[in-house]
C-alpha cells in the first residue's frame, strides 16, 4: 500500500467545489428512472434514490458541516456537536423537482466554501478538538476530509442505485460489474 | 422491491450522453493525489487511478461497444466477439494528461452515441443475439444496456479510489462512511 494522503485543506476545497457540477453534469434532465428509482426496501425502509441522495447532501450544508466546524473553533470538546438528522430531507423536499435541488445544492455548497475559505484556517485551527456524540473526540481536519468523503460516499451510492435499475436489463454481464455486486455499505 | 426497468435505448442514451460531463466537472483540475493514487496493490497488480480509469473508458469506446455492436448486427451468433484488453490502455495513454484523456472521452463517446442513434434500431434489432467469449450468448440490448451499467460502474470505483486517500484523514468518521467498506469487486 502506498502511504495514505494527509489531510490538505486545499485538496479538501478541490473535492468540495466539483461535487455539485459533477452531480449536475449526471443527473439533471434525467429520465425518472434513473432519479426517482431506489434499491427497494433495505432494513424494512424505503432505500435512496438519486433525488433522496441529493436532498440529503443539502440537508448536510444546511445543519452540518460548517456548524460543527464553527462549534469546535468556538467551544472545542465542551459543547458535542447536534446531532446530524439523515432523514430530514424526506419532508423538506417534498414537491420540489430534482433541477430545484441541484440549484439549492450548488447555491449551499459555494456559499459553505466560501465560509470555510473566510476562516482562513492555520494547521493549529485544524488539529482543534471537538466532541462528536458518538464518536467522541474528533478534529477539525477529521471533519472537514469526512466532508470530502462524504460527498464520495455518496456518489458510490448513487452510481450503484443507478446501475441496480439495470441489474436484469445486462443480463450475463452482471458478473462482470462490480457495482452489481456491491451490497451497499451503513452510511 | 420494486419491478427492475426493462431496456430502453433513450435511458440508456441518457446515461451515456452524461457520463464523460459528469466525469469532466469531477477531474479536471484536480490535484494530483486524487488523479494518480491508487488503492495500492490489488492481488499483486496495482490497483487504477481515476486517471486509468478514464484511460479504461477510452479504450471501451475504441475497441468494445460499437464495434460489438456492428458484429451482432451482421453476424449474429456466427462470429464471437473479440475479447476486451482491459490492459491496453496503460500503454496507450502513457504520457498524456489526465485532460487530454477528459478530451478522448467526451470526443469518441459523442462519435459513438451518434454512431448508435444512426443505427435507428427497432425493438427487433434489439433482440438479435451475439455471442461472447465466454459469457456465451447475449442480446444486443444486454450488450447496450451494459455499456451504460460500466460508465456507473467505473464511476463507483472512482469515488471509492479517491475516498481510499482519505482513510486516515478522516479520523474515527471512518466506520460512518459506506464507501471505505466497499472491498472492490472483479469487474
Amino acid at each position: 500500500m502506498p502511504t495514505l494522503t494527509q489531510f490538505s485543506l486545499a485538496d479538501t476545497i478541490a473535492v468540495l467545489t466539483r461535487t455539485p457540477a459533477a452531480l449536475d453534469a449526471l443527473l439533471r434532465g434525467m429520465p425518472d428512472v434513473w432519479v426517482h428509482r431506489n434499491e427497494g426496501q433495505i432494513g424494512g425502509k424505503d432505500s435512496w434514490s438519486a433525488f433522496d441522495i441529493v436532498g440529503h447532501l443539502i440537508e448536510g450544508e444546511r445543519t452540518d458541516w460548517i456548524p460543527r466546524a464553527r462549534i469546535i473553533l468556538e467551544s472545542g470538546e465542551a459543547r458535542p456537536f447536534d446531532p446530524f438528522d439523515r432523514f430530514a430531507q424526506a419532508k423538506e423536499n417534498q414537491g420540489k423537482s430534482l433541477e430545484q435541488l441541484l440549484d439549492d445544492f450548488a447555491r449551499l455548497r459555494n456559499h459553505n466554501v466560501a465560509a470555510l475559505q473566510a476562516l482562513n484556517l492555520q494547521p493549529k485551527d485544524l488539529e482543534q478538538r471537538g466532541k462528536h456524540p458518538a464518536l467522541g473526540v474528533v478534529t477539525l481536519s477529521e471533519l472537514l476530509a469526512t466532508w470530502a468523503v462524504h460527498d464520495l460516499t455518496h456518489l458510490h451510492q448513487l452510481s450503484r442505485v443507478m446501475a441496480h435499475q439495470y441489474r436484469e436489463a445486462v443480463g450475463p454481464w452482471s458478473r462482470y460489474l462490480g457495482v452489481l455486486q456491491c451490497k451497499g455499505h451503513s452510511e
